[in-house]
């Protein structure tokens, strides 16, 4: 791996990892776990056989990225946001459930965190849910379900609030359209979503 | 102890570990703890002295188990799963306080979760409460009080949805009655819990 | 560092640690974190540059401190307690964002724990509060604004439940006095806030 930095006391394991990636104090990266360019990765993080971290992603400490877990390019992951796989989990060494656990067919449910998104600290992803591009969760909400793009959401469970901007801040909206008062992108309200306006086809 | 994998990171001081565990990477289970046979234990936890794991448990990455916490057989902790023991804690070395914690009797609150009991990611399980056998607690969900065996509680308080079979299932009643839609076991409305009914005693 | 203790597995690379003080294993203290005297850092911490450790301190395992995290005297920081310091966190390699991350006067939000307080398990603390001295905030709470000297804070977000003392046991107040049951403090109500009578100031 070129122009990988690892800290000392992490264990790297894969051997895939893009160029310009930082991994931190005491993270494990095991086999089969694909990481991309210019992620950061910090301390303390667990990441599985079969996850897969896009480019530019920031992966705050303390996070476990299971085997079903997908995150696209330049996601955050704040520290300990919590991903699961397993909709009806048991210990696997339960004599009563040993048979749901002798393939992954009929257990593992993957979850997806599309490009430019960030989950609060502390946010709980159930298995099984997709959540939208540069969508805000956030910290300590419950996500049970499908978050569509540029949403706030909020709670336990996670509720819509709002929507943001790409650059993270809430959106107001009148009339269906909206310019962010941070950094003056534009946005229109499409049926239950919303979309961006480029510069060149306003007005 | 015999037939123990131990990851070469991980730092066991324990001599009391069951035959066929295995202890992950950047995990510490402290002297006096006690792990039964046939566990996992996930990277990044940490084991007191005092606590007690059971045969055939699971302990997903980053738990923490504190002198006080009982876990019988077959358990699941699910991953970063929050144990206290102290329901009015405060810095020891807070010198308002330091009578306190002179001795353990005086602030030390033991917590139970009985055979084949699973515990979703994130959950909060206060000190003090005995989580019944084969129960769910859901995914970020705040236990304040006792949970039956084979419920599932779901929410902050933590507050019972339902009932779970023991391969984890939710388990629909009529007239007192279930069928596991999954895995064909039956369940019958006693008082205010539910009881399996062995096949033998059917018809 | 005079009479600081380290495990062999932590990485301590400030040499801003207070006399008497602990640190435990797989814990990292960066360069530039003040950790002050007596303290007690707990497994698998990660204390920031900038971070700020008043002595006498508890801070039990798996938590973070951030730049721009100050605790101040004694405060007991329960396990993975969750501190932010970006309100519209985005990762800061998104090109979108990339200007925003480009100097931390346009992001970065400081948090204040005051003297005495207590963080529950699981508690999220948004970046921004302030936590009164001698708070009680309940595990699993998510603290969204400043919370007022003794106050119990409890679930999401965080509401007043009522008063408790120093030594953390709750408060029952008749005509706006209240005597601790438990230490026999005595404690009256001013305004939207409480204040401790000392004995020689009774009767």
């Amino acid at each position: 791996m070129k122009n990988v930095f690892v800290h000392p006391t992490a264990q790297v394991e894969t051997v895939d990892v893009g160029e310009g990636t930082r991994i931190w104090a005491f993270a494990h990266v095991l086999p089969g776990a694909h990481v991309g360019k210019d992620c950061n990765i910090g301390d303390h993080c667990f990441i599985e056989g079969g996850a897969r971290v896009g480019d530019n992603a920031t992966v705050k400490n303390g996070n476990m990225l299971w085997e079903g877990v997908t995150l696209e390019e330049g996601v955050f992951v704040g520290p300990h946001v919590f991903f699961t796989n397993d909709l009806y989990p048991r210990s696997q060494r339960l004599p009563e459930v040993r048979n749901r656990y002798a393939s992954k067919e009929s257990w593992l449910v993957p979850t997806l965190v599309r490009r430019g998104a960030s989950l609060g600290a502390g946010a709980v992803i159930l298995a099984g849910v997709t959540v939208g591009e540069l969508t805000m969760v956030a910290a300590g909400a419950v996500v049970t379900k499908d978050v569509p793009p540029h949403a706030l959401v909020v709670g336990a469970p996670a509720r819509a609030r709002g929507w943001v901007c790409e650059c993270g801040r809430p959106l107001r909206f009148r009339h269906g359209d909206s310019t962010c008062q941070s950094c003056g992108a534009h946005f229109r309200e499409e049926g239950k979503e919303i979309r961006k306006i480029e510069a060149s086809r306003q007005g």
